[in-house]
């Protein structure tokens, strides 16, 4: 039976669920993968949480050194999260030959091609399952079951702490900064949220799926990326009433070569399979040219669920006799015209406009002038003495044409303000 | 670069799809796979079909001899369906140490435990993810993605055969035959629907994914099967008013080392996600101990989706050094203790009686006597001069206590008919 000596870089809650899940189940992995699999070192600094834990204290130290000089160790997990040290520490371990498994998003959005040159170095793996979708298989399915495929599209919720707040805004009619509050209290989100709600999780996870996907860097500086801060529960309401439902979407699709890769606030036919996925569940559709659509649904994080997709990766790498490597991620060179970063969308628009006559026919040539057609237009009510809300529908439209428009309009005599300007997925 | 020759036997309708995808995409996969995967021979009979196709006819024959004697290949692709000669080519194959790439869940669901011998004899690996759900990769996830846990339950809708007659007898009030007859004018029914209607089909597949999820031989002897061709329009009407939908779930448990596995109608609630699932699309939940509760979704079945999942295995199988083998499935023994056959359910139970006094006391009795607990009932409308329909839904019971209840009120004097008998699931 081959032994896989493992050393654990953290024992916070994702590490210490991966210590748990391993140490219970040593047996069962000796039975049903052929594979003993053993916790040798630990990296960490609180001793109380190692007692916590049970864990043999002759194991734990504080000297990365010690752990990568270790020629019994063949797996490295960590779960320090963010880059420092994790980048130093993981590029040690590359270099020194020993296979590398981690939930850090982050780190491998903005380091892949660094500790891509490191594994190669070293002739070690990456592996990193768990930084995409929790406990759901998706870099898995992506690189080991759609092979066959030119993946054409991935599109899904990939962050639960704004599909948690979004949710709740819609299900219970509650303010952005009173969901964002629940969702700090019920531990769904950070105490800083700026990661989740400006999109950043999100845009971090799609540059990772989108270069499995299309086999190609995609940079996280060429992933359009826009938060759900600006959201209110007036836009979630209208956009409810009109058959729609928002959602913080992360979309990519590769056509003709090209690649557009983009994380926002989008409204979706309320009977869209992603219209009824709530809470701080992930679901993403990844569509392929010969299988079509796959869907993947479940749990985006949690130690648990995210310890399960480490210790998958543990035993995956275990049995790796050549190590998982992306040779694409060598590219350090970026060509600009492989990504459409001037893309289009449909877009919701409201504005509050004084309700002259007049005033909308002057809106409607500006929308034609730049050549925005409307789907439809939605006057709210009508009040000689305020202004009124306006809602327009448009079809398809460039981001940079958007936005011309957008600022003509502000400027004209009639309009008080634009009040959201939401992007519409029709498919 | 590694030079992988495969061996196509059959060119029909998914042979033909994967010859496509192969021919196609071989400089993508030498890209993106580090592979050179050739078609090196082909087993048919039908020129005319190869020609279509553009296959070159030198490497076509109908000798198994001559594919299982070449050394050159390593991989044998298998599209005939059935048990022979499937059987008898594969295990020649597999003796003579060539790898299996194969959809036919009949031969697994059957075969598996001499194609394991054939294969460990040759040592050669065995790969079937296509035989499940189609392009959808759920044997990877299950075997490759879950692996840190205890995998507690599977749960889904695996035949879309039936789920598309189910949703048209359910959307449109079609009559069983009328929807089924739809269902093989285009296509999604055979002309001989039986493996399908009758719950084989299901039942092939839930052994299969149960084998592989509980690292346990489950024979298909151990899976309970009941099919749809009993189904009637007026059960799905009622259920449908009282919540549920009615859908051909496999479900399996294994808890405490006890598997239970069965294919049969059963009513959701209509809130449940399977509920949605319409048409000849497949969605399976997998519940392991640390996930949680994964979903998969997608098309279960049609040419490209399953030559998606078999070109998947072929390129899976040419890196693997070590082919995959199922060590359990050598279990010739199979003690009945590890299953459960007496499974509990809660039951729909529509009968129809005179609607003389006393009647219904005397059918409340015999619930009574034999222990099951109603939790509603519905008397459709009342009519002293005929027979009228009563509703039971009763909580959960074993199959055995309640065909003997069922039995009993049959002989009553009072009961004139028991319409169906149909489980209902909760979770």
């Amino acid at each position: 039976m081959k032994k896989i000596g493992v050393a654990l870089l953290g024992l916070g809650t994702v590490g210490g669920g991966t210590y748990e899940i391993l140490t219970k189940n040593r047996e069962y992995f000796k039975k049903t993968q052929n594979l003993d699999v053993e916790v040798m070192q630990i990296l960490e600094k609180n001793i109380k949480r190692c007692e916590e834990l049970g864990v043999d204290l002759s194991i734990v130290s504080t000297d990365i050194d010690a752990v990568v000089n270790n020629p019994n160790i063949k797996i490295i997990a960590e779960f320090f999260g963010g880059i420092e040290p994790a980048r130093t520490f993981l590029i040690k371990a590359l270099e020194a030959g020993k296979s590398i498994v981690t939930a850090n998003k982050e780190l491998f959005a903005k380091h892949w091609t660094e500790l891509e040159a490191a594994a190669k170095k070293g002739n070690a793996g990456l592996y990193f399952e768990a930084s995409c979708v929790g406990g759901v298989p998706i870099i898995r399915t992506l690189t080991e079951g759609m092979q066959g495929n030119h993946i054409l599209q991935i599109k899904g919720i990939i962050n639960g702490t704004t599909n948690y707040i979004l949710s709740s805004m819609s299900e219970s009619g509650t303010a952005y900064e009173d969901a964002l509050k629940s969702a700090q209290e019920l531990g769904f989100a950070e105490l800083d949220p700026t990661a989740d709600v400006e999109g950043f999780d999100a845009a971090y996870k799609l540059s990772i799926l989108s270069s499995l996907a299309y086999h190609k860097r995609v940079p996280l500086e060429k992933v359009f990326r826009e938060g759900i801060s600006d959201i209110s529960v007036c836009d979630i309401n209208i956009g409810k009433e009109l058959g729609m439902t928002l959602k913080l979407l992360a979309i990519s699709k590769c056509k003709n070569g090209k690649i557009e890769a983009r994380v926002h606030p989008v409204f979706v036919p309320s009977t869209h399979p992603l219209a009824s996925v709530s809470g701080s569940f992930n679901a993403v559709f990844l569509n392929g040219d010969a299988v079509d659509d796959i869907m993947l649904y479940g749990r985006g994080a949690g130690a648990l669920p995210t310890g399960s997709a480490i210790v998958s990766d543990i035993i995956f790498a275990a049995k790796k006799e050549t190590p998982d490597r992306y040779p694409f991620m060598e590219e350090t060179e970026i060509n600009d015209n492989d990504f459409i970063s001037d893309f289009s969308s449909k877009y919701y628009i409201r504005i509050t406009a004084n309700d002259e006559e007049g005033t909308l026919g002057k809106i409607a040539n500006i929308f034609g002038k730049n050549n925005v057609n409307l789907l439809s237009v939605v006057q709210r009510n009508s009040n000689k003495l305020h202004s009124v809300p306006i809602v327009f529908v448009t079809s398809a439209t460039k981001t940079s044409t958007i936005k011309k428009t957008v600022a003509e309009m502000s400027k004209l005599a009639g309009v008080d303000a634009i009040r959201a300007v939401i992007r519409v997925e029709e498919d």
